[in-house]
């Protein structure tokens, strides 16, 4: 069998990530793949248990570090128990926040890159996505977006905090320009569909 | 104000450590010092949730790496929250179990030491115990005081898990003897009481 596909999305809270997931999983079930939607931290049980300790507003003691450990807790979990066993039988893997969102949240946002480069090398190994998407929005604009929903203990995070975030991905872009493709997600969701599905036709090698 | 001590407790589930500590607690108060009695994992409100879920039996799919991670995120928010301040502050901090768990347990049980000793030196730093009391008994000893207690997700391991463990605290008590103070903990409870009031007496400085 042929192996599948590992497809991330990145970017700041309200750029559209759901949506645009959604969008990408009709389209590629249309197309006749079997799509499995997942997210970080979360997507295993065990991950989803994480998943509350992290994102609890009323955990506002945890350390920096504590932060980084528990995401990549999960994520280990993650990779082992669903995206790898996935990849292998066939399938594409959509997920919602990968390592990429530790290096802009935890590395940049926390100022502890080092150690979150560091602890995800040992929690990833050589699971890297095929292609992220990266929805770009200014901070202000994602914040705007969301000002509505019930915030999580990330989100409730100072502005200055999610400035840094959006630096931080800035910087993985220009880093990994072969895997990590910027999206100007203040467009049209038919607009930003559009851009996405060349891209994941270019990389599952089926033209329209 | 003058500093504290930082004294923990290691050794096979049914080494007696809990005996122990709590002999030591009584002993040390009644020269008139602070104790806190804390635990790994655990010890903080954020550490109990993260305790829950590593060794919750039903939680049998858990990686190693994801286990180690755990480990390491209960520690990084135990220090800070715990340890440190309440050693700057002149108390004495025994703490049943540390780091030299997670390289035993983790490192040498699960086969991944490496792993193990990178993700804990970004969790403690320079937080190590002043002292550390490695109850010795062979694990059949051990499981066999332990046999009618409900066991959690590590006790039930195989018993070459065990073995590798004990395996693993003998060769850290020889590769840190300044440190780590092996004990036979075969003997009576008066007994190895004696030789770690000893211990701790020296590193006090307080003669009885």
């Amino acid at each position: 069998m042929d192996k599948g596909y590992f497809i991330s999305f990145e970017g700041m809270d309200g750029s559209g990530k759901s949506t645009q997931i959604n969008e990408l999983k009709c389209y590629l079930e249309e197309k006749g793949f079997e799509v499995i939607l997942t997210r970080e931290p979360g997507g295993t049980d065990i991950g989803e248990q994480i998943r509350r300790i992290i994102l609890d507003p009323d955990n506002s003691e945890m350390t920096h570090i504590t932060e980084a450990m528990l995401y990549a807790a999960s994520r280990a979990q993650h990779i082992e128990e669903v995206i790898l066993p996935a990849v292998a039988s066939g399938k594409i893997v959509i997920c919602d926040r990968f390592v990429d969102s530790s290096v802009a949240y935890q590395g940049f946002g926390r100022g502890i890159t080092e150690c979150v480069n560091a602890i995800n090398a040992y929690a990833v190994q050589d699971c890297m996505p095929d292609i992220t998407f990266l929805l770009k929005v200014k901070p202000q604009i994602g914040s705007e977006r969301i000002k509505h929903r019930e915030k999580d203990r990330i989100e409730l995070e100072a502005s200055e905090f999610h400035q840094a975030v959006f630096d931080g991905y800035e910087r993985l872009e220009a880093a990994f320009p072969e895997r990590i493709v910027g999206i100007d997600a203040t467009r049209s969701i038919g607009e930003i569909q559009q851009e996405i599905v060349m891209h994941v036709d270019r990389l599952t090698g089926q033209r329209k």
